[in-house]
């Protein structure tokens, strides 16, 4: 009982960081929220639902991930909008027999321009892959389920 | 105290579940989240606030919320939209003498239609009636009251 | 890790009593999960970005946080909306060496006027600090970012 108080909270912090990560525009430590064995998908819900595979975003690997960082990084000099994660309490959903979880969450992505306007830009939902470490927990796999219909562009910021 | 810890996680695992499982339209499922002596009831903060009696929804048990499941599944047979439910972190507001809780929390409820255009359709909140069990929490009395306009149909999905 | 976890849980108690009692218009019950050496300061995140001064509301103790909620009862004698918050799962940033802690989240805020029409009002983020007490935790000096620009005004609702 001990220990899976402690796993829920740690798993709060893990998914309560990496939305915080984002909006501060630390996406270098975002990174390091991936384990060595991880990967970063985003897909539409419609995809999903027809059973389609193409992905809005795929890294399918850390070092896929950290490039996709730095080409954002070289592209976008100067930040043209604030995002903001409102995300919701997590879900444990499963617990694996390899001692990983899969957690899920609902967000709501909403971006605000230079001129202070707000705008809702995008709603879905997490599946987080969480692996437990000696020291606190890392991502594995990452599904990015976008309700709504993003532009697929190289130059987007990480949802 | 560890009493009181695992009763707070617990309460979180069940509000994000009852989000998660209307999100993924599992809503047979989300109807087993009710325990045997339970209602359902979506108010306006409107009448809520004129103390006028009328619901928008008013299930006053189990088997009414059942039926209003199986009745939205008979008229929509396919889904027109998707909704997302973002659920603010619960509150314990009281600890009652039967060792039942009430347990409060703010959400929004966006909805994203086939062309993958999200709207805000409600915000709001939850007074959930949660009830011990010998395994895991359940849902007494659920009471919604929602801040926004609705329009009251047979035919919409719980929030 | 026991004292660890309990940490926690408190925090999230009082960082969703916080928007509750907002919500509710329970304001001066909002002023009492201020400690008596508290501020209150809400900027824009523009503001915050070019380093400039200029605050939207600075009360800079718990007296000033008072007087602010008496004049805007005095001046707002019925309510003209409703906010509703939602607030993201908080992150424990930072623990102090004086025991106080940095607890960061994320909002949502929105308004719903008398004809029952919801909108977007702000995004933003909390920075809590949160100040152990005897019984339970306080707030200490509490700094809320804006995304969105705001009308500066002495008749708006703290945030």
């Amino acid at each position: 009982m001990q220990i899976y108080q402690s796993e829920n909270l740690k798993v709060y912090d893990l998914v309560s960081r990496y939305g915080y990560l984002l909006d501060q525009d630390r996406l270098e430590e975002w990174v390091e929220l991936f384990s060595a064995e991880s990967s970063y998908k985003v897909i539409s819900r419609e995809n999903e639902s027809l059973e389609l595979p193409a992905a809005m975003i795929w890294c399918d690997n850390k070092h896929m991930i950290q490039d996709r960082i730095a080409s954002y990084r070289n592209v976008n000099e100067y930040n043209l909008h604030w995002p903001r994660h409102i995300i919701g309490l997590p879900l444990i959903e499963k617990r694996n027999a390899s001692g990983s979880m899969t957690v899920v969450s609902s967000y709501s992505l909403f971006q605000t321009d230079l001129e202070g306007q707000t705008r809702l830009f995008s709603t879905g939902r997490y599946e987080f892959e969480v692996l437990p470490q000696s020291n606190g927990f890392l991502l594995g796999h990452v599904l990015v389920v976008a309700d709504t219909g993003l532009i697929q562009t190289l130059l987007a910021a990480p949802i």
